[in-house]
């Protein structure tokens, strides 16, 4: 079967937003997953938007997905892309989409000269982790990322 | 002794950069910390600039800096802040630089109406968990950071 990796569109976001549904309820974090349509489309088509996307399609449809923004090192210097979600319906998989998004994400790393691609993984989400370290990702085992949201943001300052 | 938090100007990178170098060695990375106070001018101060900073200024001089940018979530639909760096030069601390900076960092997601305010720490910087925890900041403790960059990122596409 025939797909095509394009830049995410506006016509695009009701499937997107179905989309990080059905990953949040993969990674059963599905309660978490509050963003409509309107979200996604007011984010990624606003005025300065902070997250990019690019889409998997098919005759069928929208497939998959991968949803980044630009990070930055001050190590080296230099902005990096941080692919928040990469996401492909489990019916489509094993077709070399996943990997696609995954490389087409990285080439607007090398096409910025930017330094780093970084994302994050579930610790028991074994075929992502053995996905991402097939291109020779390394984990940063060592670092912790911290949160404050809800009340305690509302309370901090 | 005094001290005032504001945003960065272009005649604070030399002092800024100086700070991500102590940051480093701190963190035991000494060796990958390569930006110059002209990359840090150059991120902070061009064209659609991704990183943005506050510095804690005394009559010493610049004693502290946090470093952010913005970051996104799909599953709240929102950007977020997420804290690169914070740090107070060693010989400052104790007089609640680190935690206005914070505060600050903070103040900025509560203004964008954002949702989150999230970092990462070395799981041995107990001072620093500590600081963070009084905050209310949660542990993502069951989410691994991945990075490819170098070699990896280049072979990638």
């Amino acid at each position: 079967m025939s797909f095509n990796i394009r830049p995410a569109e506006p016509r695009d976001c009701p499937a997107i937003a179905g989309l990080i549904k059905e990953l949040a309820i993969y990674e059963k974090l599905g309660d978490q997953a509050k963003a409509t349509a309107e979200d996604i489309e007011r984010e990624l088509f606003g005025p300065n938007p902070v997250p990019k996307a690019l889409v998997a399609e098919t005759p069928q449809g929208i497939v998959g997905f991968a949803l980044y923004f630009y990070n930055f090192s001050t190590f080296t210097g230099r902005p990096g892309v941080y692919l928040e979600d990469l996401f492909v319906q489990p019916e489509h998989r094993g077709k070399g989409i996943g990997k696609q998004l995954f490389i087409e994400v990285g080439k607007v790393a090398q096409i910025n000269n930017f330094t780093r691609l970084e994302w994050a993984v579930l610790d028991w989400n074994e075929p992502s982790i053995d996905f991402y370290k097939a291109f020779g990702a390394k984990a940063m085992a060592d670092w912790t990322t911290y949160r404050l949201d809800g009340e305690a943001l509302a309370n901090l300052a």
